[in-house]
């Protein structure tokens, strides 16, 4: 697959420096972005440090002192002009994300609305944030309840999404109040710094916004500052979950407020009661996306033996009818290049493993060209094969076969995460009793896809701490203070 | 003061071994609890290590599955049954906090009807835990979001409310079906094992809750095993924002869920146009509780120039006519002992800086016998001195005198901790402006006293992380889920 | 059936006078209580007329302005106290419950539990009354909402939940600060009367509850007063849909708030995809309950084409062996009377006319002695048939065949009220579907029994006006005010 | 004050017909409608009757079929469309108002930026209605708690408030899935044409919006078929309480539900305390916008003895100053005229009444010509004197000398009515006290001026049912539904 792409987008969205305080800042070295599926360069981009970071934090704090005092009307309306120069540039948008992440167009198009949405949804929730008034044991008081924002906060950020995981915390940090740092994750900062360019368009003051790329070198540096510098009161980070724990270490020495969304391992159990047209539809829309590259695609596929044959012949089918491997930039590909050959040897290698135990090949089993993977799928898996004990991250579907329903719990719910998890019945009581049992954040009944802005976030067990989006994800930004009156008849 | 004070209670309720899983558990070897007013030893209580706390979570672990799928109504019912015998027992659990905390009955009773009142809180909370169900933005589909609880949570607090730190958290945490595994603090576990007693006594199941008593020297290995245990969800502590941080970073290599109740540093502040006679009331009610040794004690007073002189001077007339020191167990004890010799020498420790540095002993000022300590007014303190900087947690009160409101603002601010903070003031601007700007959790306006179970107790910054008591207490027990359902026309 | 019932209760809960500003109050007249069953006497009640309404309602005026400035808890307390009185006199207000109003004893039992578990839900809700602080679009402004009580309610009940439909509304009202004057219906004043005098015992303070009990002669004119005079702020009624429109008109006089919970004509669906056996088990449960007597019993039944045979067939066996006809007060009735005997001349006729138009009696059918009637299946039911129509309250099940979800839906909705609505199916998609599109306030799916404190009661289209228990309960009894503050820095 | 005022706007805004069902109707008949302050004919518009309303009602009955099926989404994104047509339109909605209804072009733009401002409220608020989940008694049961939009809502609205009166529940019902029919004020039925025809432009689909013009002739047969049709559901009517009365009885009829917002007579008190020349702005702000002629208007001065002179002495100075009466056109006006004569007359009526009872005339006090008055200030006023006894809507300050903070209570609340309440002091006790105790929905607290989207707008006593605006406005076009599964183990 020989370099024939080219960016084509307007200079104004192509930023390669960081942004702080409200400039453009170029710091002593750059480090390159590479297209994933040709390994070439897309641009060079200034290599922030501890330094950089450090004024980004020290620019936010000051903004916060203005931007905490502007009304929530105020907020709301830069955020829906940020909302509506995302949703016009979206195209561009879209190219870069295609560029340094890889995804086919289709699917970066799909991210930068899911993106705006949640700036959208925010501006919203801005007016929304209810403080109550509380009935008092005592005569002649009052104890009101005021939530204020808690501060700077430092976003960090992972690659798969490079657009929609800035926006859906950035986006609640600045409705309530908060400024924000985001260090963005080094395969993918381009996208990070074009939001940033067009919240300056939006109007949002200088010191709201910052954003410090840097280099996979600078990184435990950058990432230091951010958890530790005494002026930022909080930090939300979406990546592994080990990168999560080192970060935990970090912020208990100031006790600063953290939320995290984490890796996931995520069950897809058709029970013999299900539709498979459907499951096989919702098993391709869950793990396909990306490339089988996000924290909530599907991982392991319990199938229950009644339908178990008729789910892996129809599921392979469509595979060869849906699937296309391609750079993300040609208008057929839906399944673009891995973020890089390490991730694809990682497929790899599960692949290996499990036929080394007795898997079948279905479908698939090759790596390609660089970091492109064959769709792959695996019947005959048995759960003690490495891709039914951690996360794949790529294009591969482990199926096991399974008989009942308490089998498939049990299987489900054996891992320290707990993120997403998706079912297909069509019985009420199956169907009620499997949604409660499952340990996850987040459960698909009979459908696939399952985030959106109004809808909570995040998982249970170490797939994290703390929801996104939704009514629910501003309160991550928030401190709830009393004020308790007593009024002195 | 020599010891004439028998502890004379139930003998159902002087327990003095860890309660694991249901039962009464004798551990190797025992620590003895000591009065702080006389050093007499008033109990040997089993020593819990390690072994013991892997048991009781073990235990509590096993509990949750069915405590779990108890209904909302069966819990609290529980719960209520639990409130009504701790009602009832008031006066031989206030002994036993008189008895190994050494603040005066009538405290202890206080104590007693304020935890208890938690309980009873939390009892009518558990079937007041609302899903949502929020419109999404597909046709056909329904999002459901469910609240579940978090599972086993580790409970460690402290001896300045030996019975009321507990309640506050197990209530909550029992209300919605988290089982628990308590380490009171080494020198008043008497009250902890009193209220599982009466736990029992309710119909409380076994392994719902457990209480593991321990030295000062075993509390590392039982606190790591509580903070790090892999059955463990969530932790909860209350205490020294330097022990919070240590057990932050024991809980980060889980990924557990954390509430702290950490240490405060609280400005009480005097306006000019502040109803002194109020203010003085006020200042007593909020220094002298438990002889200053509570985390919301107002620990630097700050009086406006036009009314410093009466402030004052009223204030030191007050400390001659309401305090009394003594031993708790007598009637006219206002003032009991500090929790040992080493609080006592913290505070002369703080007076002889100050008045090295200028400052003026208006009254007190000296140590007495033992852990005991003349309640202690300076006049001319300035913000340098160390009764400025770090909490005291004994019976002092340090007055700076200010001349401009921001300037008043400036001074409470200017602290990493912020958990309450008291003013006076009867003019409505200032009084917003004042409550809006102070960086603590809880603001009493013209009133000292502010926390009751309707309101949520916390602080920001590093006095903690989380809310206890009021609507939000059971939120740090719960994981937020999504149910969608796609239902296939 | 002759009369050898006698009515064994303490002398303390016989209460026969109007309650009025905390005294009992002898009107100039009495009128008689009948058991239904038998047509005995079984009390003679102080007929009260307008001028004690008016009385009342100026005691309960009063008595407003300072239960409102209680505390929400000591409301609560209060509440609870009273909760633990119906609760140890269960077995006495049960007997009330089964001599006025006739039904089975066990049924009696668990009316007082029910009626009971309202006052303990709104103890409890006493204290979560919220306000709310909303974000001001203007700086130096606050927006607080606070809720006050609404004034004097007027609580007008029916006689088939003698207790219940008091504690619904008079513990709601009483919770959040107002005070009521209830008029129980002529049939049943006496568990009125017994619930009034264990309010005094429980301390709940003169004027907060008055009870004017009269006769059907004197309902018209009692009934002006509580619904136009000037000092009545809300009023609460259930009953039937004519009443309930006399009411309004009444109301709109002087804009008064209106609480309504009126007539229902609930439909029962099976389809093809039900569970048989558990389908069966709801209709008894929702058509039984009380002879068919209440709001909220099943009406109407539609069974699908494909089990309607079985159906029908398992129902009237079910009616064989589990249905008892007899006094309320034998141990083994489960069906007592109809409440006199032109309700079950009522039933009769529906019979008689569906049956003229090809019904066919599959079960019982006939009147038996004074209001007792032979508990009855119908089968070939048709939409135009008079049972169809209106609302039977009777022990009648009327069964329609249908073929398609859309044509059961049609049949369903073709009513001018919508109440309840009952419907059994395993699959998720017809549950959703069927759910959403009945127009009513309560379905049960796959359960034939739907009320509870938790659960919002109430009706769409004529069946009512607002909700009842749950925690939106109170809100009838609630005003909103805002209150703006300009803080003029 | 010779006509030379032309009503320039686009034509596509300017709409004479009603409009039915998506399509603009001629009707048999026209009726003029006039500029208030010349008495000219601005146009001739449809006079719509029974025949109208009833094809109004059909077409937004089908469509409520398929616009309560639209997602919240959907709805959302049409009505912010409606939103920025208002905005982008503003000048012509402005000068349509300011010619029927008089007021002076900076209202008019003031009016339509918070009518449109409505749209945009409830275009977010459409994603924003949750539903519960709440805790059963019984295990495997669930209530899920759903709330569905009510139907087809009548929506009857005043002369004062063109527009906004308009979007204020247009907004809520089309947010939630409602449709509307619209009655205008006969006075005022251009700017509501107006805004259907930007509805269409937004894409609003036909029959979700229906408006039926009318003459006062036709006014009585309209309503009754907009508050009778048993294809309506909802009433909302804003206006006087007379006339709502009568509404009220309609409805009753068919148990529709009510929402009213009806007339006031706020209070405006000046405690001593207060900052004299805040006051003085806030009773410019709250009393002369619309020439006195608002629901939310102090009507009633009540200023303590100590600072009494000085606030008559400074308010006539700024009514010097700061009000000018002129055609609402001319850019100098800020009063404009009343809406008729006979408004012009109930002012000089109350005023020689108050006159001749002994009140002082410090401003004004006399008619001008047609219904223009002069802005005019009374003082020595007394409770027994016209002006205290109803709402007077027109320029009339009367201001009464009060003494205690009680008897100013006791003034404001002696009236049937309690919508708005004013009151200036800085005093924090003072502040809860008399906030609390004023009987009215609405309290300014040293602000003139409380009306804003985020806070709901009504009143208590006979001055309504329900509220508008803020997250309680959607709550009056909604039904509460419950769905409770038993899901059979």
């Amino acid at each position: 697959m020989q370099r024939r792409y080219s960016l084509d987008i307007s200079a104004r969205l192509l930023r390669t420096e960081g942004f702080i305080d409200g400039r453009w800042v170029s710091a002593a070295s750059t480090f390159p972005v590479l297209d994933p599926a040709t390994g070439e360069e897309v641009a060079k981009v200034s290599d922030c440090g501890a330094r950089e970071a450090k004024d980004a934090v020290s620019g936010a704090y000051k903004a916060f002192h203005s931007w905490k005092n502007h009304t929530a009307k105020e907020r709301s309306i830069l955020l829906r002009k940020w909302f509506d120069l995302i949703t016009q540039n979206k195209e561009d948008l879209a190219k870069l994300i295609t560029a340094e992440c890889g995804k086919p167009m289709t699917e970066s198009l799909g991210e930068i609305a899911y993106s705006a949405a949640f700036v959208e949804w925010f501006s919203e929730e801005a007016r929304r944030v209810y403080g109550d008034i509380v009935a008092p044991q005592a005569k002649d008081r009052k104890i009101l309840i005021v939530k204020q924002p808690v501060g700077v906060a430092s976003i960090i950020t992972p690659w798969n999404f490079p657009s929609a995981m800035i926006t859906r915390k950035v986006g609640a940090a600045l409705a309530v109040g908060c400024t924000v740092v985001v260090k963005p994750a080094e395969d993918t900062p381009l996208s990070a710094l074009a939001l940033a360019e067009l919240s300056v368009q939006a109007g949002i003051p200088p010191g709201v916004i910052n954003v410090v790329p840097c280099s996979r070198e600078k990184t435990p540096a950058v990432g230091e500052v951010l958890c530790t510098d005494p002026l930022v009161a909080k930090i939300s980070f979406t990546g592994s979950t080990a990168t999560g724990k080192i970060l935990l270490k970090h912020a208990a020495g100031s006790v600063k407020r953290v939320s995290m969304e984490l890796g996931g391992h995520a069950p897809f159990i058709v029970f013999d009661s299900a539709d498979v047209d459907k499951a096989v539809a919702g098993a391709m829309a869950s793990k396909f996306r990306n490339s089988g590259q996000t924290c909530v695609c599907s991982n392991r596929f319990l199938v229950q033996s009644g339908i178990h044959d008729s789910f892996v012949e129809k599921l392979g089918k469509a595979m060869d009818v849906e699937l296309r491997v391609g750079h993300g930039s040609e208008p057929t590909t839906t399944q673009g290049p891995l973020i890089n050959v390490r991730a694809a040897e990682k497929v790899e290698s599960q692949i290996v493993d499990a036929v080394s135990q007795g898997a079948v090949i279905v479908r698939g089993g090759k790596r390609l060209k660089g970091s492109f993977m064959q769709p792959t799928l695996l019947s005959k898996v048995t759960t003690d094969m490495l891709c039914m004990q951690e996360e794949t991250f790529g294009p591969l579907v482990p199926v096991v076969k399974f008989n009942t329903e308490q089998e498939a719990l049990d299987i489900a719910n054996a891992s320290q995460v707990g993120l997403a998890g998706y079912f297909y019945s069509r019985d009420i009581g199956q169907i009620w009793r499997v949604a409660e049992q499952m340990e996850v954040g987040m459960v698909g009944v009979n459908e696939g896809m399952i985030s959106s802005p109004e809808a909570p976030f995040g998982g249970v067990k170490q797939s994290g701490l703390g929801r996104e989006g939704s009514k629910y994800g501003v309160d991550e930004y928030l401190e709830i203070k009393i004020i308790l009156f007593s009024y002195l008849k």
